[in-house]
């Protein structure tokens, strides 16, 4: 099976003709092996091809393409009259270090992630202790997708798309999808954007992370929702910023506008906080807009499921009473279409917009071509609207049904919280219940995804609540499922049988 | 055509009934103006919706729907018996922050930038003005992608693909593509890697842009290779590291293992150096591996086109000879298919494989997965090697008339280095001509790309030259665009008339 052959200076060779590797490339890797680990010295002659061909009893282009290899890789040398030798200029500690090779090991001093990489990993271990579990908690059923329509949406796109938009093209995106989210925003949002502050980008996430390194620098603090969205919590950490955590009531964020303002920002959910689902309010809206100008200072809006308000239109962005260019709007198609799609955007003030392209064309140049063209089309079509509307009313539903179901069965155990708007509601526990103990205990309660309040906390909450996602449970799925969580929180109560 | 009301306290509203805008929404933008700029003050009584529908001549839904989102957005209040106020928690300065907003102009002290981000956007503009004008030099020429069969297998993935991959999936990337890059790796680059080091992407800026952050902190210095690739430089300098420079020979980096070694890693390009073109040695590269291990260093190994290799099959990676895990491998799609696709990868060693792809997720999630599955498929069926050979022997021919053309026109004039790999060839100019100018002088020579060496140096060559790609230039274009190259050289020599 395995032909060897010893020649000159060569070292045994072995061919294995039923590999799937080529035999030149086994001949190549033979040969450099040998070259590398010292059995082969510097200036060490390899017989010609035509020999080592007989010698193994393959093609003389075989043993050719092999030598080619080798030269252009710099193994071997080869001079008028002299034959093939090999390279003489290699270091003398070939040797040593291809025997370190062989034991395949890593050094102990060999480098890990930087402290910033680090702390990035480190960071996001912890929000997989709360987030990373099974189906996220802001994950869309994308089951009702219209896929067969977005296919051959993108088909269309393929056919119609100019081919110079196959290069590089805008960092800032796909102009008729600009437009396209300029002109709903201006619809659903109230906000007057001109098509040039919409920077596309990969999702909310990606937003985040743009933002954190564009407006802040290493060293920098910003005021931040507790509790609040740990992917934001962690971009802003990796970016070397330092968080002041500001606790949130029924009305938004607790913003004291004479306060902080050595702060350079803050990060707000105002439509619908992250993760207890209030609204902020608009006399907390307006002071925060204050606090920012006392303390020039950014704002970041993150509006991650803002389409899902139910009974009235979305409400307008905080971005809409923006009069001095403070606010960085951040959207994504996430959960109104399917995380897969890698799409979203931030509305930046006018005199910024240029530089933010122009930056984030340098972190990854920019977003993929047809899936930009497709979207523009599946918006532009009517689709996007219709099924946004649909998508609504699903949701619509069972976010009743979970109230209703916590209502029937958790009533004088647990308190509600329950906005009518996106994807999840909130579960407020019996003073002494341990919110993470019961989420584990409620792992049962899927389809509905149940995390620990406590997890989103910078510091200590008075009273644990457990978030409840309902985007992924089906009406029929859902009594069962509440009656586990309400099962759960009794068990963690001590086993008492409960009112 | 517009209708105007006054009732009560309600200041005078104008409705446009031929707008786009539904009359609802215009009522809306009208009262929550008026409260914004106190033309409406708190505890102001609106009109009831019966009152003000009859007054304005507009249906009572309508009236209801614009008061319905005035309450859900805190600009109003109602009470049993008391009908509808203007909400009485507003704070006092809402009129003053409603005058500014009039104004519509930005306060000088408005935030720009961080410093991080100015350093990015200033970096950005310098390599504007090297790489920024005209198609890049590094763009294929995206013609001859066979887009049908492309978007054949599109819509098959899209059929296919469970529906759960429309979710959040994983970071590193679609399992079947990492699976087809890493035996890709493994037939053409001579890397014996397991799919779970490769990390998918999206494009090698992006791959530069996480390693600096994930690898290297604030602070660190690294090698780089003199001149050298702009975006790599800014992706490194946005990350806050230090630079410096090394300079580049006919052998590619000087590496000398005793100097540098508080360095923390090296940014190279082994296969076809950027922008000089030539392949780093063997010796030079055993060299620098001890380095890496002396100086407990990563090394950065961008391997950009190395797919385009003529007259012998790629060469293998420096990666290959990574025995302790310090290389960092990075590969793009943008070349071989389109830059459009937005698909590149990084192969990262094995213990630190898991932390690079949590940290990748936490910066922009994942790679689209309709694109990821469909390059996976595109791998798999043999389209992707057939494309790579038949885009191989195109530039194999175009850099042949090229330097053919540059023999004839330019002998005794330039001195051409012009290896058999990559997009491009590099011309030396004569000693006393100014690079910069003669690239300006040959703009004409487009579709061949043309840039001044000088423009990617961080310390002064001691002779100008010039980066000509040839990508996007069919053969019939290639002599008469080599002859306005020749010419702008000659004019810029000083009109002399040349050999």
């Amino acid at each position: 099976m395995a032909k060897t052959a010893g020649q000159g200076d060569l070292p045994l060779l072995r061919l294995d003709r039923k590999s799937q590797t080529p035999l030149h490339k086994q001949l190549h890797a033979e040969i450099s092996r040998a070259v590398l680990d010292g059995r082969l010295k510097p200036g060490a002659r390899l017989p010609s091809t035509r020999r080592l061909s007989s010698d193994l009893g393959i093609a003389r282009n075989t043993a050719n393409a092999a030598y080619d290899q080798l030269l252009a890789e710099g193994y071997v040398e080869c001079a008028v009259g002299s034959g093939t030798r090999v390279a003489s200029a290699l270091p003398s500690h070939v040797a040593p270090r291809a025997r370190q090779r062989e034991r395949q090991t890593r050094s102990a001093k060999a480098p890990l992630l930087s402290r910033r990489g680090t702390q990035l990993t480190a960071a996001t271990r912890s929000a997989d202790s709360v987030e990373g579990r099974g189906p996220a908690i802001g994950a869309p059923d994308v089951s009702a997708f219209p896929l067969k329509q977005w296919k051959r949406l993108m088909a269309r796109q393929i056919e119609a798309l100019p081919r110079d938009q196959l290069a590089y093209t805008r960092s800032a995106g796909y102009a008729p999808l600009r437009s396209a989210i300029a002109e709903h925003l201006g619809r659903t949002r109230g906000m007057s954007v001109s098509p040039k502050q919409v920077i596309v980008v990969a999702g909310a996430q990606h937003a985040l992370d743009l933002a954190a390194r564009l407006f802040l620098d290493h060293g920098d603090s910003m005021l931040f929702e507790d509790p609040g969205y740990l992917g934001a919590r962690i971009a802003f950490l990796a970016a070397g910023v330092t968080l002041r955590p500001v606790p949130v009531d029924a009305e938004g964020m607790v913003v004291d506008a004479t306060r902080h303002t050595e702060a350079r920002a803050a990060y707000i959910t105002p439509a619908h906080q992250y993760p207890l689902g209030m609204t902020m309010s608009l006399a907390r809206r307006l002071a925060l807009l204050e606090w920012a100008e006392k303390a020039n200072a950014w704002i970041f809006e993150d509006d991650y499921d803002g389409e899902y308000r139910y009974g009235s239109d979305p409400l307008s962005a905080l971005a809409s009473l923006d009069a001095s260019g403070r606010v960085i709007y951040i959207g994504t198609f996430s959960k109104v279409l399917f995380p897969g799609l890698r799409i979203g955007f931030m509305v930046v003030p006018p005199n910024v917009a240029g530089r933010v392209a122009s930056a984030r064309g340098f972190t990854d140049r920019h977003s993929p071509i047809i899936e930009q063209a497709t979207l523009a089309a599946f918006m532009r079509s009517g689709a996007f609207a219709r099924h946004v509307r649909r998508m609504r009313s699903m949701y619509e539903e069972r976010r009743a049904a979970v109230v209703r179901a916590l209502e029937r069965h958790g009533r004088g155990l647990v308190d509600v919280e329950a906005p009518q708007t996106g994807m999840h509601v909130t579960v407020w526990l019996p003073h002494q219940a341990d919110d993470t103990r019961v989420a584990e205990g409620a792992a049962s309660a899927a389809p509905l995804v149940v995390l620990p309040i406590s997890g989103y906390c910078m510091r200590p909450l008075p009273r644990g609540g457990l978030q409840v996602g309902f985007a992924q449970a089906p009406i029929a799925s859902i009594e069962p499922a509440v009656r586990r969580i309400v099962e759960a929180v009794r068990t963690c109560k001590g086993r008492e049988p409960g009112p």
